[in-house]
């Protein structure tokens, strides 16, 4: 239900000198009147002083600005209060605001009301969620592609092309008479796979997409005293990881997010991997493990090259195997006296960095190898999908689409039938045809005051 | 060195919808249209929609309001750019801003520019801060007063006071030929009383005030399971303190916020203090209490009765009393049988209340009598000292006066001279006089972004 004045505080909830209290609806100028100490005739945009009243008391000064409905952000009235960012003024205000009529926001209230008065897309709307979170170059550019409407104009373009082909059809459908040239296969053929063309391209980029804006996950597995954790500490920089020369030492995964040359990397050190476990508390650890690998998007073996490969270990690089997953191997301790290197048959082709913890040697390469997916990626026009939500519409409309070509000949019907599912895969998209209920589900996910 | 063109972010540093970065000085208006996508004639305090670049990429669409000089918080150019709230783009856009020609603000950096611009007087500017920590209304109102002007408007009124006394007199100095009627002593101390009186009254709010601001501190103590760390959690509403039947078991003080009727109690859970320490942590764990009960206000002794009173609690009754502190008792677990009351008899005349932490029999009364010397006072202005520095002052200018009194027969000069001196320390108080260096400290312990 998109009704009332809602409000919210639009800054993170830490005390700073300045807050961002939002208020929008039909009642926010009134209410607004009810707040300061001197009603006026608020000229939008203008950032105006006032004083804001709790009975008879001073609740604070405040700069107010006025949006006037339809030039605001959600495109109804709307009025931010820049408060100082005490925990007492904020609560204090909002409760105001409500005792006058306002209710509190919902998640991603806002924005919603932005999207259903045209002011965005879907595509832009779920791009201010994204930039919000991002927390690192990549991210943030992949984000603002699409808040500021790239994303959103390319799948327009798409979408053109499509329609533009949907329309000759279904012109010719109802060209009863049968006057007009009738649409050749070749013709049908080219212009879907020019279609089809630009959604895989989009589609492609998914697989990266996601790495950049999520981040990249990576599983540190060996066996005890391998020196996951130290070799977590050199890549993170710092004593994160408890490290002790008692084998088991980590019991639980340890999580640590790394920022390599603009790039999310989410680190996971699991607790070491052991034919017996000694105690529960430890197989509960090698379930961690496992689990870790499963959910990784990259394994890495750490193994001491000190010691030969032991049955314990062969057994963890089976399982590794069984991941079928990208998989670095990382040869540590090299400062101690290395033997001679005898990893599995079936490593062969992987690649093998020899790493010193204590000296930081080859800690840079390991690094490298990591982002290296992620920073070798880059499309032409720069855009990248990185929304589940987006990658299934566009998965969606080429599986339509390669459906229309296997139909050719079975006449523009049904050709049009599947060219029309497509497009109303793309309007979904872009949230042109999204129902309530789904709009709902996505809006919920926002953050607190968006 | 208060020059140059400074920035910061100004909202709190958590991460939410919102985020503002402040830029204040002679450049402001030169670095903002470096800054956007396409500069503008910035009208001043009107919220301009803009496209902030990094290089030829979009760092982000924001809001962004030019103030000119000196209609401003600071009374420079000030711009402020209300962002979209991710780390990235907060520490992006002040790194670009820097490289543009900025520096990063110091703590209060803003606040003290505004001062020193003749924005705000130096206890408006202090009340700023207070504004902003203050979590409950009592503090909220205090600080405001401040911050409003009003406490300012109540030294300027005695200023004026004693200015036109000690005009009064200085003419008298000047007037070689005795023309003008000699102020008789009467005259003279009748004046100087009034304005003794004014500053009294309001030096005399700083126990109240300082209370108010900074929190009543309460320390609870009592032998080893006598039930602290259940009235802790009692008067708390939670589970906050690990309460378990093991004596000895809170070994560290465990402190807690209370918001009681809008003042701010700060509860500290001590060791139990016994006559034997079993170990060492227990030995530290007494000195803390000590240490608690001398920082403390208000001491609470819980005692079990259902239990005699041993002599471990004599000794430590003996430590209460040596603080010469408001001492409350706790009869604690009057759900259990209890024994008849053997208090000491030096604590007669004490108030002793009656609890059960199961129950919640006497928690209301506890709290009551904790917020007593809080609630109670209320000077007939409202106005409260709560800084420790405008207290010394009104005390030293107090001693001037008084001093003055007790020379009136030694002469106009010599009374001048301390009139001039009370009055001096009246203006350091509001900032008039202050030095730079006590400047420097006083706005260094704002917080960042004010």
């Amino acid at each position: 239900m998109i009704s009332g004045t809602i409000c919210a505080l639009s800054s993170g909830a830490a005390n700073g000198a300045v807050a961002i209290v939002r208020l929008s609806g039909p009642q926010a100028k009134e209410i607004l009147n009810r707040t300061v100490a001197r009603a006026r005739a608020w000229e939008p945009r203008r950032q105006t002083f006032c004083t804001l009243l709790d009975g008879a008391d001073v609740l604070d000064k405040a700069l107010v600005t006025y949006f006037e409905a339809p030039h605001s952000f959600t495109g109804e009235d709307v009025v931010e209060f820049a408060i100082h960012g005490s925990p007492y003024i904020k609560g204090r205000l909002l409760e105001l605001l409500c005792a006058y009529g306002a209710r509190p926001a919902r998640r991603g209230e806002f924005s919603q009301r932005a999207f259903l008065n045209g002011k965005l897309d879907l595509v832009e709307a779920q791009g201010i969620c994204d930039v919000i979170a991002a927390g690192n170059k990549a991210a943030h550019q992949v984000a603002m592609a699409q808040l500021d409407g790239k994303l959103s104009a390319r799948i327009g373009q798409i979408k053109t092309i499509l329609a533009e082909l949907l329309a000759q059809i279904e012109v010719r459908l109802d060209d009863v008479d049968e006057e007009m040239t009738p649409l050749s296969n070749d013709f049908m053929t080219a212009k879907t796979q020019e279609v089809l063309g630009h959604i895989k391209a989009l589609a492609d980029t998914f697989s990266v997409g996601r790495l950049i804006k999520d981040g990249l996950k990576v599983a540190l597995v060996g066996v005890p005293n391998s020196g996951k954790s130290s070799l977590l500490n050199a890549l993170v920089g710092f004593e994160r990881a408890i490290v002790t020369d008692a084998a088991g030492t980590t019991r639980d995964t340890v999580e640590e997010t790394l920022d390599i040359d603009g790039q999310k990397i989410i680190l996971t050190d699991t607790a070491g991997i052991r034919d017996h476990a000694v105690d529960v508390a430890e197989q509960e650890g090698m379930r961690r493990t496992v689990r870790a690998m499963e959910q990784a998007d990259v394994i890495v073996w750490v193994t001491d090259a000190s010691l030969a490969v032991s049955e314990p270990e062969k057994n963890l690089w089976a399982q590794i195997k069984a991941q079928q997953k990208r998989t670095l191997i990382v040869h540590n301790t090299t400062d101690k006296t290395p033997v001679p290197m005898d990893l599995p048959a079936d490593t062969k082709g992987l690649t093998v960095i020899e790493v010193s913890c204590k000296t930081g040697q080859g800690i840079d390469e390991v690094k490298a190898a990591l982002t290296r997916d992620l920073s070798g990626v880059q499309p032409a026009d720069g855009l990248f999908i990185s929304n589940l939500r987006h990658y299934e519409s566009l998965i969606k409309a080429q599986t339509e689409l390669e459906e229309s070509l296997l139909k050719l000949d079975q006449g523009g019907e049904i050709v049009a039938e599947h060219l029309r599912a497509a497009l109303a895969h793309l309007k979904d998209l872009t949230g042109e045809i999204t129902p309530d209920d789904i709009l709902g589900i996505i809006f919920s996910k926002f953050c607190m005051g968006k």
